[in-house]
């Protein structure tokens, strides 16, 4: 518990699956200093004292120049890299999006190229790194049955004592079940 | 994306909901030096390198003396501690464990009080915290209807280029959906 001093372990990147449901089609890039070009979402590392959604909007805007509004949490990657070197961990989660704007103009340093990817299209490519490929697949089953069956779900809280906000992520509950007391 | 030197902005803390199925009773916790004798479930800091289901367990053994597997994730918390205050941020993840042993011995440094509470009893009382009864309520929806509903389960990828492994979590895909190529 609380025993220990806190120290910062993981760096935080988050990436943005900005699909828009009339089309069916996905935002995706490719990295322009990468030596194999496979599709993925564009993301980044978060800001101190950003938000996971904040960082997904900020990130696809700044790439791909696309306009979105954060949904929920798709997946989470922990990956420990370099082991042993100042244990540096990696946190990595992919957001669902909603674009507000449909006009790529993407960042010539950061991509070599940026387009709208029909959603089984990129779920079936071998041209994507592994991560995108699982949640291009989690994607379009969400797409097709309903994002409630894929979504982990944001609430935000305040810390009576500390005055402190957070924001919670996890499964949408039914009311029947939020009516429960305790909150 | 990578242009910006990666560096740590979050501490990662870990907790466990250990849920024996055969009684539908939960492993909870009261902190010794906390004001408010609050209900919690048994966590703490993950260690540099580890893998956030062996923090789960590790945490819980340590503090509780209880033996258990990890299940799933159920919840992610994102908070902003101490606004500039070298930027660092938490992340709090609960994790779902099934219990393999039930005899408790809890650490009297740390604990107050330790014991197995009726699940619902857990979900409706107002002696726990916000987020402690947030995932009350989501277990026992889970319990009640599946835990498919509530789980965000784990798959281990590894990345060939660099060797290293990986976790990916998010919700369970249906094989019709695993099996699309890609991977």
């Amino acid at each position: 518990n609380s025993r220990l001093p806190g120290y910062a372990t993981h760096q935080l990147g988050v990436a943005g699956a900005v699909l828009d449901n009339s089309t069916g089609k996905v935002l995706v890039v490719q990295d322009k200093n990468k030596t194999t070009n496979a599709w993925k979402f564009p993301g980044g590392l978060s800001d101190p004292g950003e938000d996971i959604g904040d960082t997904a909007v900020r990130e696809v805007f700044e790439e791909t120049g696309i306009k979105s509004e954060f949904k929920s949490i798709l997946s989470i990657r922990q990956q420990h890299r370099h082991p042993g070197a100042f244990g540096k961990s990696d946190m990595y989660i992919i957001c669902r999006l909603e674009p507000s704007s449909f006009n790529i103009s993407f960042c010539q340093q950061e991509c070599l190229r940026c387009e709208w990817m029909d959603l089984d299209e990129l779920a079936k490519t071998k041209d994507a790194t592994p991560i995108t490929s699982s949640v291009a697949k989690l994607l379009l089953y969400g797409y097709r049955e309903g994002f409630d069956k894929i979504d982990i779900t944001m609430k935000e809280f305040s810390a009576v004592y500390t005055g402190l906000v957070y924001k919670l992520y996890h499964r949408e509950l039914p009311e029947s079940y939020k009516d429960m007391g305790g909150l």
